[in-house]
């Protein structure tokens, strides 16, 4: 993988498809920003489920986390009904954190909705980081085609 | 049809699906209760959009709406990342206002999770009650398989 | 108390005022319908808070309880930044259940916006109805001045 | 003003409360990232209605604007009914876009729960960039104690 190359343009090996539903809209007529991040965190859900790393009501099923960090930057408005591809990839996952990179795009024109990324802390009970587990850590790289991927 | 049994037990001829998402769920573990009402919202522009009611970024294509009354009986929880199937029925159509009725499933489980419905009225510019469109009663009595409807 | 009146212009000793916020609104222009039921969920913790029901981070501090049925009423719609007034009540207590009555008003308008209730059942750990607290009991027939509460 | 301390150790000149509502956090228990979004929304309302730039069913009374970019970084829970402080100041106002920072604080127990930025763009009817105002920018310099403040 050029490293390089994968900064400029990332690749990404996974989407899912939402709707606007129309509590997700505001009175400008168009999505509300913040609800941008629940459509991340169906597209994250999914990603996760797809590589087996999410089972039952947790949303990773080996350890707890939290979003430390969360960004999005909007490129063009959606609207009530239309559908949404959101693009999803790991982009690192370093000893006790991981950052999931997305892309939201307009299914039916073709335009970029939205970008932005959301960085996780794996957490034991008292919200104290814990070491990612080695098994998510190499499913994620396996999927990502990560050549060798050190913490 | 023999209305007094599907007033009994009601005919569903259209149903969709969703899954539980983290937004959804409040710190009781499981779906707040206000958030069903965005689910069947979502069955209900499926529902229309089924019958070709629905086109475009309104949520009745012909006219606009209200709703007037919203009820929900909640029978069993929802957690996380479940899937539930929503039921949905058009009850009544009147002059001005039309019933949809919704049954919602726990998918994995078949246990009733909720049961409720939704008046709406068809208004002008004004919020002012309109005649519910002919072409929109009929669309719906033949899919329900309505023998004669009147308002 | 005269139960007749009671019925035909319910008395509201309490009330909390709120202002819709953008996410609240959809593209209809308007508050989503079902985003009230936030707001009687707010208006709940307030009344509860006030009579010293709701401490910490239970909606409930002296059982766990779920929402079995809940109901409103639309009469006019709410936009951005309105204030609206919520008033609220305790309907009834029975053994295990009670129901909350809400009115809530356009507070410069003075228009009443929506109507409704939400029942409730006290549960224990495995979802099992379990009888209301006599504390629970006593502490709202007092503040609503039920002469004598029986369940 | 001194720019270099500004950067380290912004000014707060202004702060809005909020409450945890039960529908805000989720099943992990704690509020779900992406309605922090929500607060924030509250909180650059509430600074604008303060300063007379928000009046009516408009989130700025002078000019449309889209979120171009949002941003949080988390630094501990807040859970159901707990108290928040949201301090808000704008950054920088640029020709066409605005910037306010954020600080969200647990009130009892005064530990800092999230700070981050929203970037905001003045659009007319098309979405195309206008020049922000300059009553909208005289009157944040003034509040914010800019001595000059250039585009």
């Amino acid at each position: 993988m050029n490293t390089r190359n994968a900064e400029c343009t990332p690749v990404y090996n996974f989407n899912t498809e939402i709707r606007v539903r129309l509590p997700e809209t505001d009175a400008m007529g168009v999505v509300f920003h913040g609800n941008y991040f629940t459509y991340l965190e169906v597209g994250r859900v999914d990603y996760l489920t797809n590589l087996g790393l999410c089972e039952g009501n947790q949303p990773i099923s080996e350890f707890q986390n939290v979003v430390v960090s969360a960004h999005l930057d909007f490129k063009s408005p959606a609207r009530l009904n239309e559908k949404l591809i959101i693009d999803i990839r790991t982009r690192k996952i370093k000893k006790a954190s991981f950052t999931f990179e997305f892309r939201i795009r307009h299914k039916s024109e073709n335009r970029l909705v939205a970008t932005g990324y959301t960085t996780h802390c794996a957490i034991d009970d008292q919200y104290r980081p814990i070491p990612v587990s080695d098994h998510f850590r190499k499913v994620i790289a396996a999927f990502e085609g990560w050549a060798t991927q050190k913490p």
